[in-house]
C-alpha cells in the first residue's frame, strides 16, 4: 500500500503571467494537488521568436521544473504548445506532458454543431495556425475563422477586464465574425490565448447568445485531470495533506505579482516569487 | 571646395517600428538627407530587458549602422536612449549621437509656463524615470506626473489611431491627470513613446485646449537638424542629389512593412526591407 506516499507536484510553465489562468483552472479542478509555476518573464514574448528558439526555451523551463521533482508538465503557453511538445516528449518520455492547444481544439469540435468555428488569439498564435491545424485534423471539413485580437492581451495585462471600453474593443474584433450578413456565423468561439479568460465576461456580452465559448484554460485543466486519473493511483489512496504552490519567474517579481494577480484571481505577493536564472 | 562630396546617411535605430515616427519627422525636417533605419525586431521589446542587455544590443545596432558609413546616429528608442547613450558615445566619440529623451524634456520645460508637466510612455519608460530625471535636471522645481499608457502601444500597432475607442482609452488614462479637481492640472503633456505620435489627434481631442502637447519625434528631429547645422558645412555646398532610404530589420519583414507603414505614414513594401543578423 502506498497510502503514505506524498504526491509530487505538477509543473506549469508559460512565457509570462498569462498561463496563470491555466493554473487557476488546474487548481480549481484539482484542489488537493501541489503545483510549481514558472513564468519566463525575462524572455517574453515567445510569440515573436523562431520555433527553434522557443523549443530551446521550453526545454530550459522544463529542466528547471523536472529538477524540482514534478510528475506531470503543463505547457500553459500557446506558442510553446505549438512548437515544443514533440521535443519535450522526446526529452522526457515518461513524463505526462499536456499543452493548451489540443484540449481547446477537441472541446471546440465537440461543442460545435455546424462545425463553423472561430478562433481568437495573439497575432503569433493565429498566424502560426496551430489551432486551425488541430481543429482540421479532428474534423477535416470544419470551417474556421481565425482573428488576432492583440488589444485583448494589453487590456488583460492592464487589468481592464470589463466595462464599456473592453466591450467596444470586443465588438470591433468580433462583430465582423458574428454579425456579418454575408456568411453563416460560427456557432463556437475558442479563446485561444491564455490571457483571454479574464475577459470572458466582456467577450460573452458581445457574442450572440447561441454561440458557445471554449475557454482553453478550462479545457486544458480538464484534460490534465483526465490524463492523470487514467494513469495514476486513485486520489483517495494518496496522502495529499497540504497542497503547496511554488512560484518561479525569470525576472521582475513585482510586475509578476501585480499583473499575475489579475490572471490568478487572487493576490500574489512579490516576496513569494523566487527568481530563477535559465 | 567640397561641392561634389556626397553626404553620408544618418543612421536611426529602434527596437522595432516605433522609431519610424522619429524617422518620419527627420525626413520631413531634412528632406534632402539619406537615412538608414534599423529595427531590431527579433529582440523587441527592449523595455523589459536589463540595462546591461539593452546597452549590448544598442552597441550591436550602432555597429551595423557605423559599418554602413553613417555620419550621425539617432537612437529612436526611449529605452535605449535612457540606458545606452553614454556607452555609445564612448565607443564612437566622433559621431554625433542624439537620443529621444533629452529633446523632449527640453521642449517640455520650454513649453510649460506652470512647470507642471505630464509625461506618458510605456510601462518601462515611466518606471525607468528617464524623462522625469531629464526634466528635473533642467528645472529642479518642476512638478511631474508620469503615467504608463500601455494600450496606446497596442492600439498604434493595430492601426487603431482615431475614433471613439481610441478616445475612450485616452480619456481613461488622461482624465485623472487633467480633469481632477483635487490638484492644479499640468499645462504640458510629453508624448514619451515613439508609438504615440500616430495617436496625437485622438490624444489632443481629449485634452483641455490650453494643454501643450510635446511630440518627442518632432523635437528629436529638430534637435538633430540643429546639431548637424552647427557642426557641418552648409547644406547648399553639398551635393544631395537622390536622398536615399535603406531599411534594415532583424526579423519579420512582412510585419515590419505592415505595422511600419502606420508609423511611417506611407506604404512600406516587405521586399524593400533587408534582414540583418546581429
Amino acid at each position: 500500500l502506498n497510502a503514505a506516499v506524498k504526491r509530487a507536484p505538477i509543473g506549469v510553465f508559460d512565457s509570462g503571467v498569462g498561463g496563470l489562468t491555466v493554473l487557476r483552472a488546474l487548481r480549481a479542478a484539482m484542489p488537493d494537488e501541489s503545483f510549481i509555476y514558472l513564468g519566463d518573464t525575462a524572455r517574453l514574448p515567445y510569440g515573436t521568436k523562431s520555433d527553434q528558439t522557443v523549443v530551446r526555451y521550453s526545454l530550459q523551463c522544463a529542466a528547471v521544473l523536472v529538477a524540482r521533482g514534478i510528475r506531470a508538465l503543463v505547457v500553459a503557453c500557446n506558442t510553446a504548445s505549438a512548437s515544443s511538445l514533440q521535443a519535450l516528449r522526446l526529452h522526457y518520455p515518461d513524463l505526462p506532458i499536456i499543452g493548451v492547444i489540443q484540449p481547446g481544439a477537441e472541446a471546440a469540435v465537440a461543442a460545435s454543431t455546424s462545425k463553423r468555428i472561430a478562433v481568437i488569439g495573439t497575432e503569433g498564435t493565429i498566424q502560426g495556425g496551430a489551432y486551425q491545424r488541430a481543429i482540421r485534423t479532428l474534423h477535416g471539413a470544419a470551417s474556421i475563422e481565425a482573428v488576432a485580437c492583440s488589444l485583448f492581451v494589453a487590456m488583460a495585462e492592464e487589468g481592464w477586464t470589463e466595462g464599456p471600453i473592453v466591450e467596444s474593443v470586443a465588438r470591433r474584433y468580433l462583430d465582423p465574425l458574428f454579425a456579418s450578413a454575408s456568411q453563416p456565423a460560427p456557432d463556437t468561439l475558442v479563446l485561444g490565448c491564455t490571457h483571454f479568460p479574464v475577459l470572458a465576461g466582456a467577450i460573452r456580452a458581445v457574442l450572440p447568445p447561441q454561440v458557445r465559448m471554449v475557454d482553453s484554460a478550462l479545457t486544458t485543466a480538464a484534460a490534465v485531470r483526465l490524463r492523470l486519473q487514467a494513469s495514476e493511483t486513485a486520489a483517495s489512496e494518496i496522502s495529499n495533506t497540504g497542497a503547496a504552490m511554488t512560484w518561479l519567474a525569470t525576472d521582475g517579481a513585482a510586475r509578476f505579482a501585480r499583473v499575475g494577480s489579475i490572471f490568478l484571481g487572487e493576490t500574489l505577493l512579490p516576496q513569494s516569487i523566487e527568481i530563477v536564472d535559465l
